[in-house]
């Protein structure tokens, strides 16, 4: 609807969605379709699709159904069943027009594409990114001695990002004990106490605070970029001990090492353009938010997101998890948002045409190249 | 100013005001006037006309006293005690065009409406919630032993609930200790001790957290819908323990059981918001900050309130006290700034006029006639 | 370019600054300007001219220097160092159109001009405000006995709010401890035991919570306006204890005394608001951040600033520090932020033009007037 130079040039531009998971292979029934909509449950007698994310999908997913906007969600759901996964994914992968993915293969409740799976519908390139918390789990699972614990956790995460197209690890820790941590590394003796406790009781979820902590420290000793969720997630996370404020201390003792990429964010993308302000390694986005307040609210979440970020720092993700409609609409509401809110500031001469384009081919490509150290050229980079 | 179909199908909606109080009885001079406009005081040189709540009843209560609009203070003043308090309370809450109040009673420093006496002049219905503070309250200062305080509270409470008309309770749990509290539910010997220190001391204003705790818990076995103060109030609040996000670990431990309703919430409306979505019970409004931004920025805390917050969650409050010009700006504040919003994003084909109308009309009325089961056609609920 | 009454009125206002800092007298180099352009540190690869401050000082600050709007950056610092920075200083201190700066002298990393050099290059009146931290640190520095300690640092700080021109103190107990601190005031042996530990270690930054909270106490005393640093500011920060709500048990227990100034606040915008409502003696600005987000967001964070804030609450501050740039961009971001916000009520008929050049009159400066006692016609106090 928006139109002008930079929708078009944001429009044209093959974004990198730097963090978001796989879509489902099967075909969701709809109570299986809603409870994916929503970061909580689907609830009897409330249908996820009277939110603002339902409207959304109605809005913005349904054209690329063959069906008129809006549609109800009866007719959406009857016409997906009847193209099937693999042909929905496909349209909603192409549509989403991103040339890279970073695949968080850590949680999948579902069965969901892999990175190359992903890669292959969406015809663009995937890269894995390693949630580490699973891969202690695992370590864990596979059965170890509390003394042994903090190398075979540190030796697994290594051989686990050297695997071919790694580019990068996550940690849920906002999930798990939030971040009102101690940020110091803790001494080998406590780790181990730690892991005789989490053993002792079978492994499973690690939520031990001191586990956790190890967690966070290896990821620095690994020197890949370490995604941190942070904020908005569904009720297992305590909202308040996910504001990144929290971080403040680590952040500082760990001044030199590795790039930290603030994901979310959402209700404190304030606090986390603070971080990225002033810590050199900091970066944010507002992935998952974006689909679920959708076009109508992404250019308000992006304005105070980027009200004092460099424009080095800001990164765009989709989160988009189980369904290929969050992975279009992640893009459409960051592409939506960002072009408003620049050409705004054009219309009010607050900034210049080239300036704006910039701005709009970092914060939706370059600065994830950067990061990462994906293929591209520096040419891309000015 | 504004119009559209939403703003008319807003305008000709009956609300329903889950949360309001009295208005007073007599006519207040200025002093007392204006100490009822402004959660903090009335400060010697500093008007509470000049503030944002001060703008918005000179523009918008003035002309239903038959002044222009924008009359200055004085002459709205002198024109209120000239009409007369039984007169202005049935002219704005007719102008509410508020079909149902639910009427908080526990809250009277000054001698207001009864709820009778409320519908009686807004020609409507209305309904009691019971505040559970002042129940313990006059059980403690009924005379009650240590040990006897747990069983004679809920005895207590239970009856106040089996009263005519009574369709929830409320807690201001937040002015009281805020909500990081141990979300257990304490052990009656706890509930003992604590009620034998409060006892002792003569009882009075209930804040000690175990007894709380204990209000809160007893809130869930009632069975009633508990209305929570949340964020904004007076100087007795302190705001940072009044965010809603603290309550996440009482909400897991309550799953299942009754409806939660966040009051006022404002600055916390995204962090309610959240618990709305991931939560089944949660509910939201943001009363009380309706009236003290006036229409010019009801929309923009809405906007923030309603980002992810599925649709059958919001609620309309007032929480009006005192003067009936809130009454009449809530529900002022609430139509404008909802109708803004939803017109805005049916010109952007963000979304449809069906649905806009049934957003409007289900935060407006029926959610509230679902959570406290008022009477309603059910035709109205689709 | 937007234009109107109120902004032709704000235009025309002589602004009161009521918390900034000195420019510096001498040229910097490219590396330095670029640091002085953040509030992190200039990071390699990443210039702080791609920032919206630095989009701020290319569009708002190059004409000033004979430069198109959007200058590139080396064109800027080339022309810059050409007119030399007494010219500079002069050019921008200038253009801010303010009467009068309340210079906070007690951070100088660089060498900064003076009150009287600043009001000189300004053609303006400057008045000083004496950092408090800074007063004791020197007591620190120049010996003193532990148990000497408080009455030495309350005679110092005594001293220095007598000289000619001061007309406030400043805490920036945000930085040293945050104010999640005992709101009580500390026991006369608390205070010795406390400054034994800080002199023992040479004394140096006072961070001790015991001589913050004696620091904070003993501003009360002196009954000057006390500005508090609160919210935004370096990576020494942490956001969160910077919260200006978790003042509120102590500013229960001090009230009645001495006017409390709330700088910066952002994001806690709301909360500094909330206190400005609810306390007699609270007041908010929204300086550092103004300049920092440009006129671009100017308005939107002076919007949520003034939701609830009582229109003798809101003051106007730069927190301008070290270049001159920055004087001129908070107070242009003032102007047109408000303007913009103002107009917009006036065009919806929120509020009337005679208000609304009050309001403006006001924030900008007779609220500071009236605060700090300066001159001043009571004519324009209306």
């Amino acid at each position: 609807m928006a139109a002008g130079p930079v929708h078009e040039r944001l429009a044209a531009l093959e974004l990198v969605d730097h963090h978001c998971h796989g879509a489902v292979t099967g075909d969701p029934d709809r109570a299986g379709f809603e409870s994916l909509l929503t970061e909580g449950e689907a609830w009897p007698g409330v249908s996820p699709f009277d939110s603002p994310v339902g409207l959304a999908v109605r809005r913005h997913c349904a054209p690329l159904l063959d069906l008129p906007r809006h549609a109800p969600a009866d007719v959406y759901l009857a016409r997906r069943s009847e193209l099937g996964a693999a042909e929905v994914n496909r349209r909603f992968l192409r549509a989403a027009h991103t040339g890279v993915f970073c695949v968080d293969t850590g949680y999948a409740p579902h069965r969901v594409t892999s990175p190359a799976e992903l890669a292959e519908a969406a015809g663009a390139t995937a890269y894995e990114v390693v949630r580490l918390e699973g891969v202690a789990e695992a370590v864990a699972a596979g059965g170890v001695e509390p003394d042994a614990y903090a190398q075979a956790f540190r030796t697994a995460a290594w051989e686990a990002v050297q695997r071919p197209g790694v580019v990068g690890v996550k940690s849920v820790a906002a999930y798990r004990t939030g971040f009102d941590l101690d940020p110091a590394r803790p001494a080998p003796a406590e780790v181990t106490a730690a892991a005789r406790r989490w053993l002792a009781g079978g492994g499973g979820r690690l939520a031990d605070p001191v586990l956790v902590r190890h967690l966070l420290w290896t990821a620095v000793d690994l020197g890949r970029p370490l995604q941190l969720h942070t904020g908005f997630g569904d009720n297992d996370i305590r909202l308040h001990r996910a504001d990144p404020a929290l971080l403040t201390d680590w952040l500082h003792l760990t001044a030199g090492t590795i790039p930290i990429l603030l994901l979310h964010c959402w209700p404190y993308q304030r606090q986390a353009a603070y971080l990225s302000a002033v810590f050199e390694r900091v970066y944010l986005d507002v992935g998952l938010t974006l689909h679920h307040v959708g076009p109508a609210r992404a250019g308000a979440i992006l304005a105070e997101a980027l009200e004092i970020t460099p424009f080095r720092k800001l990164l765009y993700s989709s989160d988009a998890y189980g369904v290929a409609e969050f992975h279009h609409l992640g893009a459409l509401a960051f592409r939506q948002g960002l072009a408003g809110l620049l050409q705004e500031r054009l219309d009010a001469d607050e900034l210049s045409l080239p300036d704006a384009l910039r701005l709009a081919r970092w914060a939706g490509r370059d600065n994830a190249r950067r990061v990462y150290r994906l293929p591209g050229g520096p040419a891309d980079d000015g």
